[in-house]
């Protein structure tokens, strides 16, 4: 662990253990992906899966970002999971609750068409699980047009908040309602697709799917 | 517009019109925020809040964000909604329905007491409107503790994607399921602090909160 990954603020917020970075890396499925063109930094938001300390990405191969990480950049990779928000009774000591990590790493392009749809896999399994087994896997083509990135974690940081506002105790006596509203990513009735054949259902992991 | 903020990647898909990236900043509250210390990148999730063209951040004044930011380095700053999965007959056409703004600029430390008011009151409105009104605003030695940063949006673009997955025709006639399962950062019910007075009750507001 090196300066990068050194929590400064709110340590007791903070982690580097592997496991809570693992954990809230699994309850998401989009990451904030960091890297630096020409002094210039650039976040590109996309879907990530994990296999150990392996994060593998996916994307077009004339994307610039998937063209600057096969290079070996130092990249970052962020998630964050909002889980509400936190109503003290002085503006100042609101906040939310959330989750978040923030991995550092270099990425390699993998070149094995075997180890490439593996890692598709990952990523699909990652997003929804269950339903790499029930549709068409990659074709040879397919696979020539995805650049596949395996990125090995070398540092990484959990940071959390949880819990009811803390407030000024002379605040306490204001009269405002102050507690935490739940936030959290969910899921409506599946739509479907207009051109679906006759007595189709959604399978049991999309219908209960839950993030 | 310079190179950076060219949408080389499905440009059908994207906007450099401000008033999309607008849209889809006002709908998030969480930012991801990328900067550059000695090469290495950096994504910080954060919250945040827009005027016109400047976009409003705070923190501790010891945070290595704020004090790397207040610098007037480059930086990016992303948001990204997710709107529903996209579940395709074959893997390699799923993908997600979502919109996503990335932004570029400098950013400058705010130091007149009323006018760091008033940008934190734009981030408060910005995470949850009405709120400000009704709780302690900020006292001197509170404003002092928190930097709080006026980014300008010098370049910016928007990218979402809607509607069903797109197969290829011959799949059409595989039987698999396939739809949207929507998405979507909802509200629970909210929890009252344990110290809350008698008496009191959410907001119209709070009780309302949609993302």
């Amino acid at each position: 662990m090196t300066e990068r990954s050194t929590l400064h603020r709110l340590p007791n917020r903070g982690s580097n253990e592997m496991e809570a970075v693992y954990a809230i890396l699994d309850a998401a499925f989009l990451a904030h992906v960091g890297f630096v063109v020409d002094g210039q930094p650039f976040v590109i938001p996309t879907l990530f899966g994990r296999a150990g300390d392996k994060l593998y990405l996916h994307g077009s191969a004339a994307s610039r970002m998937m063209r600057t990480l096969e290079a070996g950049v130092p990249v970052c990779v962020t998630v964050a999971l909002v889980d509400g928000l936190v109503l003290a009774r002085s503006a100042f000591h609101h906040s939310i609750n959330y989750r978040s990590a923030v991995v550092f790493g270099t990425a390699r392009k993998i070149d094995d068409p075997a180890q490439k749809n593996e890692a598709l896999r990952v990523i699909s399994e990652h997003l929804i699980t269950g339903r790499w087994d029930e549709v068409r896997v990659p074709a040879s083509q397919e696979l020539k047009a995805t650049t596949v990135l395996e990125l090995t974690i070398e540092e990484a940081s959990a940071k959390l908040r949880t819990g009811p506002p803390i407030d000024d105790e002379a605040d306490y006596a204001l009269p405002v309602w102050a507690g935490v509203l739940p936030l959290g990513l969910k899921a409506g009735e599946p739509v479907p697709d207009a051109r679906l054949q006759d007595g189709l259902e959604p399978s049991e992991f999309i219908r209960r799917y839950q993030r």
